[in-house]
C-alpha cells in the first residue's frame, strides 16, 4: 500500500483548475504502486490516477515515464494515458511532489491465471513491443545483468540465512550471465515488470496494462521470458507447459521471434528468475522493523531458477 | 491507511453475485478508516465502498452500525446507505471477514473548515439526532465518562513524559467529570466521531457524513461539544467564536437546546475534550516501532481543555 503524501481537497482542486478535465467530486488515497502516492479521483467528467512522485523516483525519468504512456496510449494501447493540462504540459506539481494525472482503466487483477489469461499476456507484450517502436527517449535497464552483481553484493553475507547455500548458487548462476548474456538481440522498449497485478482484465478479457515505472529499453525477449517467470508456473512454482505454450504462441502471432532469441529465450529465462530472486532477497534481508508490507518470498524465484538451469531448449516452455 | 485483509478479484466478483448491483468493474484498496479493511468498488452499475469488519470491531456491534445507516439513510440522511443481498441481509462474509458494502458518497472533506462548514455541520448533527429517533438498538458509549478512567490508568505513569504536569492535570479533570457528569439530558444516537474527515462537502455544500463505527447511545448536547471542539478552533487551536456561533445556531434551527443542556454545554465540551486528550495520549505513547502512522497530537486536546476550564458559561461558545 502506498500513501506517503497527504493532500488536500482544497490543494487538490486548485490543481485540477489546471486540467479541463472538470472539477473534483471525491479522491481517495488508494493501496497501489511501492514507489509512489496514488489517489483515484472521481470529478465531474470521469476517473483517474493522481500520481505524486515521491523521493525514490529519478525525476529525470519522468519524461520517459509520461511520454512512453502518451507514445503507447495515443497508438491504440490500453494503458494510462497522461492528461495534458491545459498548458500543455502532462506533468505538474501538487504538494511539493512532480505530480501526473492519468486516465483510469477499469479492470481488476487476476489472482490465478488461466492458460487463456496467459495467451493475452503474450498477445498484450508483442502489441507493446512493436507500439514502443519509435518512442524516442532511451532509458537504460538498471535492473538488467550490469545491475546484479551490487545486488548480490548486498545479500551475500547473509544469503544463506534466507536457504543454505544460496549466496554460492547467486554467485554461480551471476557469473554465468555475465559472462553469456547476448548483445545482439532485438532490443526496444520493455514494461520490465508486467506481472499480475499490472495487467487488468475484464470479464477475462485483457482490459489494460498499469505501472510502467520499471518500463526501459532493453532485449525484447528478456520482457517475454520475465512474463513466463510471473505467468507461467503453477503456485507450487511448476511450469505449466500449457501457459507457457499459449504465452508464446500468442506473442509470436504479432512479434515472430528470430532464432537468436529462440536460441537465448533459456538463458533470459535464468537472467530474469535472477534478477527477480536477487531484488526480492535485498527486500527480504532488508525489512525495516515493524514494516506493514510483508516482502514476497524470494524462494519462489530460486525454484524458478533452478527449473531454468535444467531447461535444453525453448521448446520445454512450448516454443512452437 | 488500512487495508488489512487481501482480497482477490475472483472472490469479490463471486460475492457481488449475491447483489444486484452489477459487475466488478474495478476495486482499489483505500486509506480509509483506521479499524476496517476498506475497497472502492466501480461497477457496471455505480461505485460502492466495501468493508471487511476487521478483528478490532466486535461483530456484536455490526447490526447497530448497519442498522443505524440503514434507518438513517432511508429517513433522508445522506450516508452511506448498506446494500442489501438478494437475501435481504446487509451484512455478509468475505475473505474470512464480516462484510458490508455501502452506496459511495461523492464529497471532499475540508482540512481548513470556515465558519459556513460549520454551520452546516451544526445543522447536519441536529438532524442526525432528530432522524436517529426511533432506531431501535441500543449501543453503550464506551468511550462515555465511565471509559475514561481506565484510560487514563494505561497512560498515567508515562503522561508527564508527554508534558509536565499532564497526569495530574487529567486526573484533576477526571475527578472533576466523573463527580459532575449530568445524567438526565436528552440522551438518543450520537455520531461521537463527526471530526472534519468524516464530514463531505461538494462545492461548499455538506454532501454526507461517513464513518458512524463510533456512533452509540449518549447525550445529544455531548456529541454538538464535540464538534464544537473537532471544527470551531483555529489551527493554533483558539477557539473561533464565530465558528461556534454558527454551529450552535445551525444546530438550535432543528433542535433548539434546553435549558439543563444549555448549563451543561461547558462541562461537556471539558469531557469531549478529555476524552480525545485521553485516547490520543494512549495512542501516542503505544506507537509501535516502524509504524506508518503518525498519532494524533494528544496536546491540541490539552490547550482545547484548559480553554474550557475557563468558559463560565455556553455564551461564550456563541449560544445565543
Amino acid at each position: 500500500m502506498a500513501v506517503y503524501t497527504d493532500v488536500t481537497a482544497e490543494d487538490l482542486s486548485a490543481h485540477l483548475a489546471r486540467y479541463d478535465i472538470g472539477s473534483l467530486l471525491s479522491f481517495k488515497g488508494i493501496a497501489e504502486g511501492v514507489e509512489n502516492s496514488n489517489f483515484l479521483l472521481h470529478t465531474t467528467k470521469a476517473s483517474y490516477i493522481l500520481t505524486l512522485y515521491e523521493k525514490r523516483v529519478d525525476p529525470g525519468d519522468l519524461p520517459f515515464f509520461i511520454g512512453l504512456m502518451e507514445h503507447l496510449a495515443g497508438r491504440g494501447l490500453t494503458c494510462p494515458q497522461p492528461v495534458k493540462m491545459k498548458d500543455g504540459n502532462a506533468l505538474g506539481e501538487l504538494a511539493g511532489r512532480p505530480a501526473a494525472i492519468v486516465t483510469f482503466l477499469e479492470g481488476v487483477w487476476i489472482r490465478r491465471p488461466q492458460v487463456s489469461h496467459c495467451a493475452a499476456v503474450g498477445r498484450a507484450l508483442a502489441e507493446l513491443h512493436l507500439t514502443g517502436q519509435g518512442f524516442p527517449i532511451h532509458r537504460a535497464n538498471a535492473l538488467s545483468v550490469q545491475g546484479w552483481r551490487p545486488l548480490y553484493e548486498r545479500a551475500r553475507d547473509r544469503a544463506d540465512t534466507v536457504a543454505p547455500g544460496l549466496a554460492a548458487t547467486i554467485a554461480g548462476e551471476l557469473g554465468h550471465c555475465e559472462q553469456s548474456w547476448p548483445r545482439e538481440l532485438p532490443a526496444g522498449v520493455i514494461h520490465a515488470d508486467l506481472f499480475n497485478d499490472n495487467v487488468f482484465f475484464l470479464n477475462d478479457r485483457l482490459s489494460g496494462l498499469i505501472d510502467f515505472y520499471f518500463a526501459c529499453n532493453d532485449i525484447l525477449a528478456y520482457d517475454l521470458a520475465i512474463c513466463l517467470n510471473a505467468w507461467c508456473f503453477s503456485p507450487d512454482d511448476e511450469f505449466d507447459f500449457a501457459k507457457g505454450t499459449a504465452m508464446l504462441a500468442a506473442y509470436q502471432q504479432l512479434r515472430p521471434l528470430s532464432e537468436a532469441e529462440r536460441q537465448a529465450l533459456p538463458l533470459l529465462a535464468r537472467g530474469s528468475a535472477l534478477r527477480f530472486l536477487l531484488t526480492r532477497l535485498v527486500d527480504w534481508l532488508n525489512v525495516p522493523p515493524g514494516a506493514v508490507v510483508t516482502p514476497k518470498n524470494p524462494l519462489e524465484y530460486l525454484s524458478k531458477l533452478r527449473f531454468h538451469q535444467r531447461v535444453g531448449s525453448a521448446t520445454e516452455y512450448g516454443l512452437s
